[in-house]
């Protein structure tokens, strides 16, 4: 019998690794789920939900002590991977470019860790993507926590007292999280815009029914016919691509934030004078706050509004505000890991399939070693 | 010289009752528009703007000395009242119907007192409505603070890790505020529902793509024929709607609640019972929280969460939370009805036409006695 322990996450993480619907297909897949009482409660699942689902619900230290498998939602302290059988697997948001040396300690319990943050994006492995699943949530809920501070309505609005205009949103950076906040920008009745360096993402922006902005002359059309990724432009598109996006943060109301870059800083998309030349009244919300943020002004986990009256909200796990969802997508990328490349489904054993890219691209550590090549040259 | 004197409302007050815009008109019929500096500040309406407008920036006590008229968002206090020239005019939102003595003090200071909330619901006064004003921006608002803190999105999701489902909203009452609830729910992708003890409303509620609750039977079909109003309906029928409801509210992720009878408490339309029949993680926005609440476990001004898990919000001044809208609008209601009843726009003189409906429908108090119909049969 395989046993896959889960605990309560730390006070700053709602989320939880498995929800009652995916206990129900580990234990179809032969595993034994042990859960520590109240994990789930901040996501809204109970105690009552897990059992009947076929976990056990028992302590901290009875869900973990001897446990083959330990799936988490973040980082897992030492003492709980230690405790674990050894050699045990551990499948979590591991946060691997981050807090170096308690990541070798980490891999110094022995333990087989895997990063879901470097899932392979390939078509087979979508199911399994915890960066895009919770991007997705994260870009609804910027618009909506935005919307909910900033202090005038998005819609157009006509009344017999005049019209309400419609605010002006703008969105930074188009991956999963800024085409989810073009979509919910735009349900609100913003007028929406959105730029990316990847000009591939025009299309995507504009059948959204948002305004794509960026500087589109020769050098751009020519970057569009690569795919997906943008070659690097010249310093002088550069320039010109930055003056534009100048001008535009101008008159916006609502600028939601989403550029980041595995394992580096969050680029500084706004600058401190870009801030100093909007409207009061204005409101962004940074997505990139974990990684530093992507405006000059951001204070990652903290809102602060500046002398002139905009306000920047930089919430450290917007996802996890949502937990209900976050956790329900979480605990189904996790499901589809274990299950398409852990289990011996005719034997109901535990079989991991060294082979699979998707098991090379996210195992960190193993035998007590950093493994993973991304983290290779970083190694001090 | 006609002149208008604007201050500062309370600290939980963040409306204003003149925005730059119709400081400009009112300017242009004559009047001197004097505000107190920094008046307009939460509603992001700069001294600057008001300046460029035509308006005298001032000292609180400067704005008020002596001015013909004072236009304010709240019953103004005694004292500021009696600043004012002899027999004054004052029209803000009186809240005719709360603190009676306080209202025959106002009314002894001699001002002329018109209490907005009265305007009578005539097509020409339209546009001074400020209820319906400024319950528009609250429903909407309901909706956005609602969505920000339930812990799940509103709208349906396919995602490649599973379905996100879309939350079920059910909006109470559809007023101005009900219709601008259910409109902006519809627009966040919630599957809207919603009531109403006034059968005309069902082909409002349809219209917007939500659908109607109630038992539709034939008595509630000959109401139906009576324009606008319901007929009152059997105890049968009451005690029919009340379990249909109560069955349909069990399900329900996002309530918004909209009753308010002028004068009287809220009615209580949702019990404990059914309260505690709900979900866990579900919110209820009260919107009548002013009026005590339309559930039984509302505190107003406060947001409690039940031991099931039920959290109700319960706002006090959700318009004043969107301040810039609220406040153009209200700006505006104030414009007209001083434009359409008050100003000989010849002479540029006050020249109140004390004949007109509009005029005496909102007239509270003047030459020291409180004149109002509504309020006679609740003198002492």
């Amino acid at each position: 019998m395989v046993t896959i322990a889960v605990t309560s996450e730390s006070a700053d993480e709602p989320r939880i690794a498995v929800s009652p619907d995916t206990v129900k297909k580990l234990t179809a897949l032969g595993a034994k789920v042990r859960i520590e009482s109240g994990a789930g409660a901040r996501s809204r699942f109970s105690d009552d939900a897990y059992r009947a689902a076929g976990a056990d619900v028992v302590t901290r230290s009875e869900a973990i002590h001897g446990a083959d498998i330990l799936l988490a939602v973040r980082r897992p302290s030492i003492e709980d991977v230690a405790a674990l059988k050894p050699g045990a697997i551990v499948a979590a948001m591991i946060d691997p470019y981050g807090d170096r040396s308690a990541l070798a300690a980490l891999a110094g319990t022995g333990a087989t860790v895997f990063s879901m943050e470097f899932m392979p994006r390939t078509t087979r492995a979508q199911s399994m993507d915890v960066l895009s699943s919770q991007a997705n949530l994260a870009g609804y809920k910027a618009v909506v926590d935005g919307a909910a501070m900033f202090g005038q309505a998005l819609p157009m609005m006509m009344t017999p007292a005049g019209t309400v205009p419609a605010a002006k949103a703008f969105i930074m950076g188009v991956g999963v999280a800024g085409l989810q906040a073009i979509a919910t920008a735009r349900r609100l009745g913003a007028q929406v815009t959105a730029t990316d360096v990847r000009p591939a993402t025009k299309e995507q922006v504009q059948s959204l029914g948002a305004k794509f902005i960026a500087v589109e002359d020769e050098e751009f059309k020519q970057a569009q016919t690569a795919a997906g990724y943008a070659k690097p432009m010249s310093p002088e598109y550069q320039a010109k691509q930055a003056e534009l996006v100048a001008q535009h943060v101008k008159n916006q109301d609502l600028v939601i934030t989403t550029a980041l870059i595995p394992g580096r800083p969050a680029p500084k998309l706004i600058s401190r004078a870009m801030i100093e030349s909007m409207k009061p009244g204005a409101v962004i919300v940074d997505l990139a706050a974990e990684r530093g943020g992507n405006t000059e002004l951001t204070e990652p986990g903290k809102t602060i509004e500046t002398p002139n009256g905009v306000r920047i909200f930089a919430p450290l796990n917007l996802a996890g505000s949502i937990a209900v969802n976050a956790s329900s997508l979480y605990a189904k990328n996790l499901l589809a890991f274990l299950d398409g490349t852990m289990f011996d489904k005719k034997e109901k054993t535990l079989a991991v399939n060294w082979d699979d890219e998707l098991i090379r691209g996210t195992l960190v550590a193993k035998g007590g070693q950093i493994v993973h090549p991304n983290l290779q040259t970083q190694a001090s």
